[in-house]
């Protein structure tokens, strides 16, 4: 059993690792703190988790014991992450961290985009992008792991292939995205109030979100990225307009690369929706081609949760772990 | 025209307020303020009023400027709403206060409810309870509204008939209540994040809810009082379980004191469902009865924020300065 | 006041059609049929209509006591909406089609789009495009308005100052647009069942829907038009990108000419939420530009049934029969 | 591996047995028919199910082939399933049927409650109701399941300790309960529409509904049983009002039998809400005591697609071939 710590276990994502790993198999939670429940009852702040995690309270925040797990997932925000992490490394931890601290590469443009002093810039270079289908010999022994953007891991799958083979014209990409308000975290903020969110919708980060430059650096390709906030829970849907320089065909014969993934589904000109995904681990990308303006039109959904962050944190951990990549991870949606 | 203000603006009731009174064809609000909002342009803070309230700004909590007006409706909190009423009052306005604090006759159970030692007894004999179908010659005439409860509204326009023609055992009565989220008012609580609340569904206050007291004296029943939040923004549904005295026509007998209401219809055995009240001034009710347990089961719908509260408030001004009851009001919902 | 009928009244614009006018001091409806629901009284069907339309019951279809009627509204099919539209007006009626038969000026462009023969092309020159702030002198003097497309609506008022300025390239537009629910109409169809839409997102239409062709012929822009399902009843808002030829402030200048506007709100860069609109007869639009592009990025937000169908209808009627033009028409949204 | 059989794999209930048994580690769907969809492959018309089902198509009825089966799930309308499920019995296979036709002890009282003449009495005896926290040792020996019903579940969980020890009256016991819109299948019906049931909220079948009796007969009370439809896709809400007459300490006591049960979770005066149910097999109770009427208030959730169905199925499938209780099933919610 390989024992599992979580350190910012009450946000969306410590606790869908909760959920995920209870399903898991061959892990074991032994350690999840949280600042706000340190304490508490797990079984008692979230009584669906009592059935696995009956007599376990939330600790405080203590890197000593968190280092005493094989590995451990930061769910912490931005900056207090790097710093952390860092001490988990320094202790002989292997590290998840979900946040954005150790996904460039190009450190700079991490420090423009966040506009925060990287404290830990002797452990960027090491640390692995966690996108497994393009990095699973370098998860397979790393020790820190950069674990992908929600939007980015939609955007990327869709769009790496085509401007890996030099089918669309990589300057003139539109990713207008739609997620469901889970990606925003656990927020007590009037803005994501049922109220407010309910029978909404609207674009926010518009010029400015901070994937873009993720979605630029790990695709190659220059993008406008525009975000918008679904009525949903969970769910990514990005709708990608590439200018297309080949042929559909040459479209189709790039995304040939996905065929033994597991956990990605490509679906031809058949475009899924956030249904097929929300639950599972999969992404499924569909497009259809235009041929009055020659441009190919991509859609790709994940689930933002789990394939957007604790889904594909715990396949990054079976890689790392040497499990099969499928173990304990959800291949099917819950379709309601 | 008569001049309107509004103190509170920025809840929902509030907000509410100003929808409602911009299609008012006799009313304005000349004065709106809010702690929160205070000199905020309105028409950029909501846009969608932007055609009524375009160069008007919210002001600071001015109770000179307020008391200015002709009439001023509080949009405050339980307990601070009563010392804000009562100047307004010493200053020669006329008041409808949406709070709780006017609403009782017996003010010791007032006490008892809100655990607060009411600073404005002199004013708590005077007050009128704002609820036209039982007390439209006492409004007319009245200085100060205690505007009722949104539960209170939709659980004694459809008890206090029976209970009050003898029909039922009044010491039996169960309500049933299920409510929109809009009910909760405008919170920034991690508990109404449209993630929490969307999908899911809860009782809440058993056995403890403060409208507990005010349906009991405002019917003259005894009830058991279950709330619930629905995961829809606006409206109010009760189920309302009597043991019945006498026959069910007796109880049909004894909604006929609605037939020439404006705003109640009383659907015989068609029971109503929130979509039939949401957006509108009305309440619709309609009874069942069970043969194999002598119960009757009376179903109660209005929508929380409009005759639970704001619309209700307008009809009780439109009483006061002597127009037809329905003046401005929706007396149709919103469908969809 | 004028006598209005509706045909096709049970559907969604039909329904909305008779809860607008409940509430307009100039118009009533006499005459509203419905083939499904002939016979049945209006007020027992729909609970909520029953303070306006107490003792009327729904009609069967009955051209000539529609044509005794001031004005029609035609809330019909595509395609068999031509034929009874050219009926009434051969009896002498006022008519407005919210279907898609009269909006076109190329009535190939309409066959292509529809595969459909038009059955009255005598008339198709004579109708006016009910957009009121291009047409509003053209209206005023109709028999016959073809009432515009929701999507079109959104997208239009939004696209075509841009276009007519000359501000941007108008061959390389993309339209991103969102839409409730209700756009789809009152269907009982599986893929629109509460169960299979709550929690999802999709596209649909892609490279396909009839609306482009309609929106390339009004705002003179050639577009790739890409529509998507919210899980909302109510509200479009439409993503527009384009690639700007002029400056940013070339662009801010082309929406001058909205400034007068009662019903359409240009808020700058400030970017208008379906909530915004929803519940309104106004249109809502904003821009940001990203310089890295060089492209300019429009959000437009309208409620497609009231300004996208239903209000704009009623607009229409208001300035055919010289009434001011907001006469009876919402310009505050429900906000909840 | 067990082989499994669905007959009726196109509602919700048949989806969810195909979705539930991909992650069962000890059996495996071979056979799924479907009227409907007969000769489509599954993978196609369900993307989510690609990872499992990737070759198969949904085969026609024919039940030579579903009896070579293990077990055959049953997810046919009432009525219809009697006579295939007897076909099945007497072909060799075990069979759980989810449907009404065999939970009933009393044919009596199944035949009064769906107006239907039960074609094979001669298997009704034999039926074992399949609610294994009563039933377990019959079941593990049972050929044929009577699969409870969704409200009966969550009805009879928390009302048959108060009722079996004596410590409330069994004559008075009201049942206000509220249940997702999954519960009303894969309907093609406007009335399930999402735009007629979003933000809607609505009582059906009050005083007539069928699981009534299942309900009298399972828990041994009397009971008014009302109905109401959520907007949430999953879930079930029972609001139980008992008049209590042993002291709350004795009903505490009441519910201690289900202290080792995997799957039913009694929190005390904690009361569950939706969220801890939806997404496991798990049933959750709390219950509060109310002083002045001598009430006791008992909330019970389960998700009425898992537990209230094709969860219990599996729970009785393991029972049946010697697994352990909890296989394969679900313990936590899918929380978001």
């Amino acid at each position: 059993m390989i024992k599992v710590g979580i350190v910012g276990a009450n946000g969306y994502t410590g606790f869908e690792l909760m959920r995920l790993l209870a399903a898991h198999p061959e892990a074991e939670v032994t350690f999840a703190s949280s600042r706000s429940l340190a304490g508490q009852k797990i079984a008692e702040t979230y009584p669906t988790l009592s059935g696995y995690y009956g007599d376990m309270s939330y600790a405080d925040v203590d890197l000593e014991r968190a280092a005493e797990c094989d590995v451990v997932f930061a769910c912490l925000p931005h900056g207090q992450s790097a710093e952390i992490c860092g001490k988990l490394i320094d202790a002989g931890a292997k590290v998840i961290d979900l946040s954005a601290d150790y996904r460039y590469d190009d450190i700079n443009l991490y420090e423009k985009t966040y506009k925060i002093d990287h404290p830990r810039k002797d452990l960027t270079k090491e640390a692995v992008y966690g996108l497994p289908e393009y990095n699973r010999r370098e998860i397979a022994k790393a020790r820190l792991i950069g674990n992908p953007g929600c939007y980015v891991t939609a955007s990327v799958l869709a769009l790496k292939p085509l401007a890996d083979a030099g089918v669309i014209n990589k300057k003139t990409v539109i990713i207008d995205a739609k997620s469901g308000t889970s990606g925003a975290g656990r927020k007590s903020d009037v803005a994501y109030n049922f109220n407010e969110t309910d029978g909404n919708f609207k674009a926010y980060g518009v010029t400015t979100h901070r994937h873009t430059t993720e979605i630029e650096e790990k695709s190659g390709a220059t993008v406008t990225f525009t975000p918008h906030l679904l009525t949903v829970k969970r769910g990514i849907l990005a709708t990608i307009y590439c200018d297309l320089k080949g042929s559909p065909d040459d479209a189709e014969k790039a995304y040939a690369r996905y065929e033994k993934e597991p956990f990605v589904h490509y679906l031809g000109s058949t475009l899924p929706d956030i249904k097929a995904a929300a639950g599972s681990n999969c992404c499924y990308i569909g497009a259809k081609y235009e041929e009055k303006t020659g441009r190919l039109i991509v859609v790709s959904c994940i689930d933002n949760l789990i394939k957007g962050a604790s889904g594909q944190a715990v396949q990054n951990m079976n890689i790392m772990f040497g499990l099969p990549e499928t173990t304990g991870l959800p291949r099917v949606g819950f379709h309601l």
